[in-house]
């Protein structure tokens, strides 16, 4: 079967080229039939972490997105939890456009009826509180963990796992990661092998929807 | 890797074992993973088409759940758009309950913007409204389509297609078909053939969403 072309945008600068395929290589590992091109916006070095960082993003996003139609890929991925740009690419494009934080919303939904919510903003993306309405039970920011740069240190991980503990104990029966630097650091295995929950990772719900169009 | 032991409940009665196992058959050609074993309700002949018709099948749901769960598979998968018993199986359960009408929407929200549901009631599924809230444009029941066994008919398949055209014409981008009678027959294909537009079948989103499972 013909491999289905992704052109993924990270909405965080990385010059690291390990880090700028992070993303990439955890869906290669888990979708075989994908050939996958990333791209990282420029000078955003913390990414996207409030509507500001977010509104200097949108225009950069829609931009790379634009390019890779371009370049005819089949599907733009946007590796964030905040859907930025995603309404709008959809709009312009011709091409399907996913998101990480509406497919992560989306997969929880159709697997738990309690979900919470981990993410690294003081308010939880709009597109994911939209999708889940009132089967969100409660949302968390680990403490001291402000950008997606916080969730690499030692304590940013650990205050994460501790966010979890507390979103099991809400009554959760299944979290949605709201940030794709938790696809990074492998977040949803440390918490699915530390309690009983689903854990939704954003990156890889957003590879599961993907894999649908080659269904 | 292990199997994922799938208990797949059909929500009208089958005694043919070629269409009991239709789903069934459809999701193992998809997914190489899954192991499934298919039961359907009693005394349903005319499946669920209405208020009455669910309520009816609702403790019928629960109970073969229940044994299922007893006979140790992984996960449930109500193949029913209208996810009768999804939220009370979750409840009783202490396995993953997956429901085909919210994978089905919550795939399509994943992918589209301007939604529409082809189904075979008057109202949609609530729970795929639910779901779909601003994103669904238009929802249509095709022409003498009152229950799942018409799709079987020449004349309904004809007019389920011509729904399609119409959902299309009304700007959707993406159709989420609402009747897993729909995934019986193969209309999503035939759907992608005759017009560009995302179909979003429900047997096979509820397989995609299960298949997140062991991603």
């Amino acid at each position: 079967m013909r491999k289905l072309k992704i052109g993924l945008i990270r909405v965080v600068t990385l010059l690291d080229g390990s880090l700028l395929k992070a993303h990439e290589d955890l869906l290669l590992s888990r979708f075989k039939n994908f050939e996958i091109e990333t791209q990282s916006i420029e000078n955003q070095p913390e990414g996207i972490h409030d509507e500001e960082t977010k509104n200097i993003a949108v225009p950069k996003i829609i931009k790379l997105a634009q390019e890779f139609e371009k370049k005819r890929v089949d599907v733009i991925l946007v590796s964030c939890a905040d859907d930025p740009a995603v309404e709008e690419c959809r709009s312009l494009l011709h091409i399907p456009v996913v998101g990480a934080g509406s497919a992560c919303a989306s997969v929880s939904l159709s697997i738990g009826n309690k979900i919470g919510i981990l993410g690294i903003t003081d308010k939880p993306p709009r597109v994911m509180t939209n999708i889940l309405k009132d089967k969100l039970v409660y949302s968390i920011k680990p403490e001291r963990v402000n950008s997606t740069l916080d969730l690499f240190k030692e304590e940013g991980k650990k205050n994460a796992l501790k966010a979890a503990i507390i979103l099991k104990e809400k009554g959760c029966d299944t979290i949605a990661l709201a940030c794709t630097g938790t696809s990074t650091i492998y977040l949803r295995e440390d918490i699915e092998k530390m309690i009983k929950v689903n854990v939704v990772d954003p990156v890889i719900a957003a590879g599961l929807i993907i894999s649908y169009l080659h269904l």
